[in-house]
């Protein structure tokens, strides 16, 4: 079924290149406001751009709302918002339904479905489908805002080049927005443009890391086990095309940690109860302890490269040498960073209406 | 809700000093064959040992199942096991409701139910709440083994001790069952456990990395987007106690690679489609690729360490030192080891009835 | 939740005076033949007439699918079918904000969202939501036809004017499509009629009920208790406004049987296991036998009648006597008939998926 | 999947002859007052009595509760409470395998498991499973209780006696917990006794009617549509066993009235806003308006009557005479007043969790 969450319910439709893209949104308190403005801008944050560091596919992605939305305001019925599909060419996949793009659903897709599918982009499997992610988000992200909770995604890492300083939330969240890569710092988005450049000159893709912060949430959001905040946020973020790992405050760090480093002591400032240290990442027996919450989630470089690659005829089962025409996205992570934010946005605001914070 | 799975459907409940642990499972297909011996293997193989590896807690984890399965056979419907809890000394645990162990569910918990859960021993929070999942993923095994298809949990890395070499799965199953680490290779072993034992000496504990392997998984399996393997895969390890990070295949290694070394180009062996490399982890647009699943997950050290450590009183407010007495496992990666493999098995038995490959 | 089945899942969205009204699916079995063209005729079935017998409100409800169908075949993916809302004069409706109508939801809706809620021509209340039903309906019965399953509602109560005669299933699905209140006896129907024109010149309405059967089910189909087919069947009828009761088989009429008259003792007919009489319904112990299913739904008159009634001021808390302008169906019954029937579809494919027959 | 509820959630578990019976609840309120002690009251409500009335089997029924509730109050974790079967002498089952007994779920459930399934005593489609159901109900009352929310269930018909008088709620209570048959008025109740201890002489079995009373509940209980409170009561009534119809308020009479006599015109009373008459059974829309919530269930004569019966030998497929030994309840319905009851608390306090009453 391709439906998230238990209160705040989503279900996406469409496919890359059928009609629209969409979401289902079940569970949004009657009377929350919802600025139809602010999911178009959350739309247009994803949608390629002009320079040379994003696909050409010139999709408006212009917001239709035909369901749960009256003057500004969930009626607390089902929310049903879409994007029409305009720019599709699917000619050029016809091919590649008989020799699969390397990286690509393409063949798990065909078996699984004996080709019964609609292959076209991608189709369900598009990354396009993350557009019905970001307007899902953009309502949840809405109701959260009334609740002071904040949302950021930043990118921390494209190919070797890391972001090594940490920067104020505050500060980070206005300068994540104005850079080409999602990066709050200017000089290293500049060398990670630089990295996406030479991947795209060598025909190439490159990979990336987004980290994502929540601050504001209410001690005790989440549920043991099977709902921690972990095992849902990271259900979200693995169904997001392209993501290969996903690690909560010291992830895979502590591996090689002795406990005594790894536990948050506790303290109290201002009359309220913190921990020294964050290595938990704000989620401690899979509930929001009150410190941030950090993630890192890891994007594989985008699978689309303008350099041949090896497949195989599924039908003569012979190799074939594929190579992939038009332009693609050389690099991929500036584009998910508001599917990061916007898709955690879901979990939070459906963790908390399961918790009963809202 | 303490319930994972769509088809194969499992509810943990129980607490670390009620009267049990146990798990219900709906949709174990009728006439599965069932054996309680082969459950409480795995169960032997979760409980702690004799050695200084291990907690010294003395749970004999006898499996007693009430419903589901008649004759050695499972009846169609729900099955429910479940394990009696014995040695349950509850005293020690009063004091933590004011003052929280540091890197436990303590604080969050106590916020989150007003003091009105189970708190002793960490209540439904516990890590002995994995004898639930042990339970219904060895009843999954035994319909995945009737299809051939296999899991391998084994520890690469305990602290700073990493496994290097590669072992094949068939000379690594059984390896893994006979190390007291759950390390495949002999040397590697030896060196993990003096790790351990270390970090026992120093009042510590110490953290470490578990990979897991499927192999003889057919095409198609997993869901696009929500149910994709690695959504619901990674949901189920987040579920584990201690677990702060998962990655599939490449995992964070991705970010630095470019898309011509990380796709994995196809080619035919034997008549069978299969990629020369593994990058993907077996996985592709969330659904099985054919090649063995491949994922890693990082355990943080037992948070239970014998050191003092800085925590506050709830109630006053004020800073306290905390000293946990009694004795803890000083790494809970070799325990985590069944539990890894029992929860996948649950995971990939529900994605195969979703998919109707069973 | 506004949602429907577990595996063919029904989602249902808009609101009466919203911008459409339409249903999303889940679970429709890739490569399933759609014909959009079967869709429109049941939509049509469903929509107001010409004649006296019902609304004047103008709907063309033309269907528009956006997702999930590719070339008259199901993807696999979720479907999406909606009709757009054209004859929308809200404007009558701001008074029953203050002044609830009897027998609508007005009252309930209003205190439940605080008149948040789309309340306009019953907003999500509406009958008009039915139409989402069909849809879905539609889908289903497609599916189901060539599984050799058929279904067959028809009215067998108006008012006082019962249908005596017991007509076989195929001479009935072809009379009742051509009867103005869908009742397969010619002179039954004018009777029907004529006690409709009745309750209609006495500016009153009038209920009835209808009678549906299911022809062709495998024997099995349903789980036991909760998903009974009783329970499922049930839970979808009461769904549709203005139904009061629902009986399987014998029905009420079981209170004061014996059980010896009652209970349908086995034959063999034809090498087929059969019951000599049919008081179950087709149904034991939630399961199909392999009998016809059947079952009664009675349908209570229209709630908007153009007498005046008494009603209440709910700001005031005075009483007002209210007079309902506009025309509506002075019984709803003829219109129901294609709603009970893709109803009925949706459930039917549902416990089929679940049990595996498709 | 044999589970109940969205917010509330109930799954039974076991078999008549399997070790035991029981419910595991997800969802109690952390802190809710569960008395052991009520919950046992229940239960031995629905046990079978000693006289002439009711099967000689005998089961104890003691209440176990193995997780979820501690020094008598829920812990919010899941609770499970179970059982154990003592009286099963299984060996009179065997036959039933080969020769199906009319009215009960035998034969379907044969041919849907392939005798797989545990068959002995009807084995999950047994009436033994609604002491799970009051088990999870007498959890669910509790609840309700503090909320000032009364359920009462009543015997309305037995055979042909129909009680034909309104008996005040607050004296029915208790009148009828002191009825054999359940029947809140003493001559009544003596003269349903004579139609069961007749149906009993005659190696028979007879049929009746319960009614079932819901007061204080808010207005607004239920959502629209698939949720609906006759929906998801109706449901619960259909799983149980011998239930054929079930109808809210005026029921199958709706059928013959006019929308002038069934509308209930809105009056304020003491301040509050009632209807004049109570038609609708207090739900409109599929939401509770304030007035008490009514609805029928009527049950089948008991399946099992030691009259001969004409059944066929499933392998032989020839006709058989079956008599089926041992006693049997010669009427199911006093016993099912207490499992009327409890079941509608679960549905009841389920639709208030999702509305966010409690």
């Amino acid at each position: 079924m391709n439906e998230f969450g238990f209160r705040f319910r989503v279900g996406i439709f469409g496919a890359s290149h059928g009609p629209c893209v969409g979401a289902k949104i079940e569970g949004c308190p009657a009377g929350s406001k919802i600025s139809e403005a602010i999911i178009q801008i959350e739309l247009d944050r994803r949608s390629p751009g002009r320079g040379p560091l994003t696909t050409e596919r010139r999709e408006r992605d212009r917001l239709e709302i035909v369901s749960g939305v009256r003057d500004g305001k969930a009626t607390g019925g089902p929310i049903v918002g879409l994007v029409r599909n305009q720019d599709t060419d699917s000619s050029v996949y016809e091919a590649f339904k008989r020799v699969p793009r390397p990286g690509h659903a393409d063949y798990p897709a065909m078996v699984k479905y004996g080709g019964l599918h609609d292959h076209r982009g991608g189709g369900q499997f598009s990354g396009r489908m993350t557009a019905a992610l970001v307007i899902a988000g953009a309502i949840a992200r809405q109701v959260l805002d009334k609740k002071n909770i904040s949302l950021l995604a930043q990118t921390v890492q494209i190919g070797d080049v890391v972001l090594d300083k940490t920067i104020p939330f505050s500060v980070a969240e206005r300068a994540v927005r104005t850079s080409a890569v999602g990066c709050a710092d200017r000089e290293t988005s500049a060398l990670m443009t630089q990295e996406i450049l030479r991947a795209h000159e060598d025909k190439d893709s490159v990979g990336g890391i987004v980290k994502c912060t929540i601050v504001g949430l209410p001690v005790g959001v989440g549920e043991p086990f099977f709902a921690s905040m972990e095992s849902v946020l990271s259900a979200m973020m693995f169904s997001i095309p392209a993501v290969k790992g996903v690690e909560f405050g010291s992830g895979f760090r502590c591996a090689s940690m002795r406990g005594s480093e790894h536990n948050d002591q506790y303290a109290v400032r201002g009359g309220k109860i913190v921990t020294r240290t964050n290595n938990a990442g704000g989620i401690l027996g899979g509930l929001s302890n009150g410190m941030p919450v950090e993630f890192r989630v890891a994007f594989k470089p985008t699978s689309s490269i303008a350099k041949p690659q090896l497949s195989v005829d599924l039908v003569d089962k012979k190799p074939v040498e594929l190579q992939i025409k038009g332009r693609h996205d050389p690099c991929i992570v500036p584009r998910a960073i508001p599917v990061v934010e916007n898709a955690t946005a879901c979990v939070v605001l459906d963790l908390m209406l399961q918790g009963g914070f809202i």
